[in-house]
């Protein structure tokens, strides 16, 4: 008996634009065409962010009502995760989009560095987007970029503030935070195994280091992200 | 052959007020009197706060100076260790008394949640503190609140931009950064032997968990905390 590879597609980000890579999708028609390729090939969960016009990111509702209304038109049964990270707004702005309910959102329990800024995600930020999530039914992936955002995790989850079981995604190789070390992933799935066996998890790598990250999750027993 | 127990002392810290605790030593003088006990109790470096008249911290060069030169006098030949946490400053003011030439400085090389607070190191912060530790000469004690903040003193070490080799405190039992868990000091101490085996650790944990964690320091081979 085997458990069937989750795959989660990341097809936008927040980061690259048109003059990086003209195949970015950055338009919701765009993006939709874009996951329905990797859906069709075989892709589970679609973790998107949304652009303005300019390609800034944003959190603006409105752009992700229109992108999860075509994700469930054009790739029916997937799993649409929105991302709440901190470069698409400011604060609560970051779960403005929460009340449509997709089926997940991630979710970041701690804060730390990034290649030119603080990631930050305030105690009391990460408590309100997750009572969103609650409210709204929405699971959590719980985004993982230093080792104490998996005990934070796992705290509130205990404190009955996320749903067990929860869905862990590590994520290696973002300058200032985590570089991509075989040796964390292990030390962290095992620590996850042990605290709550029952959860599922992926690891995601950035960049250069996606195929070698990649590699280790699936070695190490976990499902897989692009 | 054994290697002589570096015991570390913090006497004052940057949040326990009068109130709390009339014993705190808040004044230059009290901290000069506490520290020397401590120092003819065996203690080898003193890492010290300094608070102004209204017991609030501060990272002001004049009452630094005035605890150093109190400690080389009563206190002679012990390591001085200032620190350059953020509750004492902001930004660049928290390496303002480094001019000062203590024998150490703490040096926290990334950021995370504390209780009610992001605790804000900034990377472009970290490297200037980093470069006035290695312009006076200071030696950083690396502040290790999450795991990524090891790998990062590894890579400023490499970069040369922290000098070889570190001495490194892991922290353990601040809410909402890392919780005071045995698995994590055995997995990072593993991590800096292998990756920089003549460095020297302590690890410190907060609270309540202060004599459980000198415990395991003594245990693995680090020095210890109070
Ligand atoms: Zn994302
Ligand atoms: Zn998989
Ligand atoms: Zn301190
Ligand atoms: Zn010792």
């Amino acid at each position: 008996m085997t458990t069937p590879c989750i795959i989660t597609v990341a097809i936008t980000g927040s980061v690259p634009r048109k003059e990086d890579n003209p195949a970015v999708p950055i338009t919701v028609a765009e993006q939709i065409e874009s996951t329905q390729e990797a859906f069709e090939a075989g892709a589970t969960i679609a973790h998107v962010h949304v652009r303005k016009d300019d390609q800034t990111p944003t959190s603006d509702p409105e752009r992700f009502a229109r992108l999860g209304e075509g994700l469930r038109k054009h790739c029916p049964g997937m799993i649409i995760q929105f991302s709440t990270g901190g470069r698409s707004g400011k604060g609560s702005e970051r779960g403005g989009m929460l009340h449509l309910k997709p089926d997940m959102a991630s979710l970041s329990t701690g804060s730390c560095n990034f290649p030119t800024i603080i990631y930050e995600n305030h105690p009391t930020l990460v408590r309100e987007l997750a009572d969103k999530m609650m409210e709204y039914g929405v699971k959590p992936e719980i985004e993982v970029f230093d080792l104490s955002m998996l005990y934070q995790a796992l705290r509130l989850a205990d404190e009955g503030v996320l749903t067990k079981p929860l869905h862990v995604q590590f994520v290696f190789g973002v300058k200032n935070a985590m570089p991509a070390i075989r040796d964390v992933l292990a030390f962290q799935v095992s620590q996850l195994n042990k605290l709550m066996p029952e959860a599922t998890w992926t690891a995601a790598g950035i960049g250069r280091h996606q195929l070698e990250v990649n590699r280790w999750s699936l070695e190490l027993g976990g499902h897989c992200r692009t």
